[in-house]
């Protein structure tokens, strides 16, 4: 198979994707519903992150009843468990084995919410520092996460993801005594040199630094982006 | 586009890929030369465990000049660089955005060997705990790593990895202090429902624990699968 026909075929398929994530985001916007797409690698800690998250917003009168997610998995239900056990609404979706989210999984996953509205909805995608990337899932807002111990030269080996988002959380910084070749600095001006607008936040949901800051972001781009 | 097309598109290009695959494994075990299949998430620590595998078989009387490295990254020469360094010979494989290796990049980059034969060569996968697993790379082992602080429950949500491989590489153990969560009993026996002949090792390239281990099993691989 010769790369042209390889590229051609990913095109149309993302073509058709991009199509229905318009239509999904501002049907979402509408409703007033802000969806977020959270990425990253297996591991760099997505559901303590979003659980770190969904208590720094209930604690700022934000419903438990209007925050919902989509914990996305090759397979198992481990992340939704988690999710459903701090009390909010989740879906498991398992992608049998695909390496990305695309829009029909979307759809499918937020159908099974049944017509719930809520303020806050989130993606917790597929681990993986590389496909996700090519697929708009009808989010408002991409955010990716690297942590600590993944190192920081990660920016320079997966430049698609990070030019991809617009945030970057760095995770597990109460990882940084352990790592001292993490270089932030360098890492902030890589990221930077491949996306110029991208705002990045230091986290840790352990010790809680970094979170209250992303909070006030998040809701930020939900009064910026969906209607009131 | 309809689920089965690209189950038969995915199949056709996974078929020829298996045939040549297998040729170049032949190839270099008549040779003499056994090649092993590196594959994790990113920051796992794959360039790490290599350059601690690569002095221990040195000190074993192996010869550097008959260590090779195809190092493959969708972007960057950070880690053909650090292989270097080590005195080794290595050829840097960017696959400018593709999330795995296939035999066509691989037989590209043996070719960038210029014919130098080896008793050994790796090649350090791209990060990526799903697609490397669904393409043969003609080696002749295929391990993976997971580092501690990913997390035990990796083996739940993707399987499909933990059953393509010869051997699971716990990296970074001296992390487990940290990860009281971590479960090694619990994975060992997830990852031995999904692969029953699982070899497991559990490794750091810090304090060298696994890795003596983990060279007695990759000198008897090599005795056990290329011409002496």
């Amino acid at each position: 198979m010769d790369q042209k026909r390889v590229i051609e075929i990913k095109k149309s398929i993302t073509a058709a994707n991009d199509e229905v994530a318009s239509q999904f985001r501002a049907a979402r916007a509408a409703e007033s519903t802000f969806f977020v797409d959270v990425m990253a690698s297996p591991g760099a800690g997505k559901t303590t992150l979003l659980l770190a998250l969904i208590a720094e917003l209930r604690a700022r009168g934000v419903n438990s009843d209007s925050l919902g997610v989509i914990e996305a998995d090759l397979e198992s239900d481990v992340d939704a468990l988690k999710i459903k056990e701090a009390g909010v609404t989740s879906v498991e979706l398992n992608t049998r084995g695909v390496c990305h989210v695309e829009m029909g999984m979307v759809e499918m996953a937020f159908k099974a919410f049944d017509g719930t509205k809520f303020d806050y909805l989130f993606l917790e995608n597929i681990g993986n520092l590389v496909c996700p990337a090519d697929f708009d899932t009808g989010a408002h807002t991409r955010v990716m996460l690297l942590s600590v111990p993944e190192g920081w030269d990660k920016v320079m080996k997966y430049p698609p993801m990070f030019a991809a988002v617009d945030a970057l959380i760095v995770t597990k910084c109460d990882y940084l005594p352990l790592n001292p070749d993490f270089d932030m600095e360098r890492l902030k001006e890589r990221a930077r040199v491949l996306n110029p607008t991208l705002e990045i936040f230091v986290t840790s949901a352990r010790t809680g630094e970094g979170i209250p800051e992303l909070a006030d972001w998040l809701q930020a781009q939900r009064a910026a982006k969906v209607a009131q």
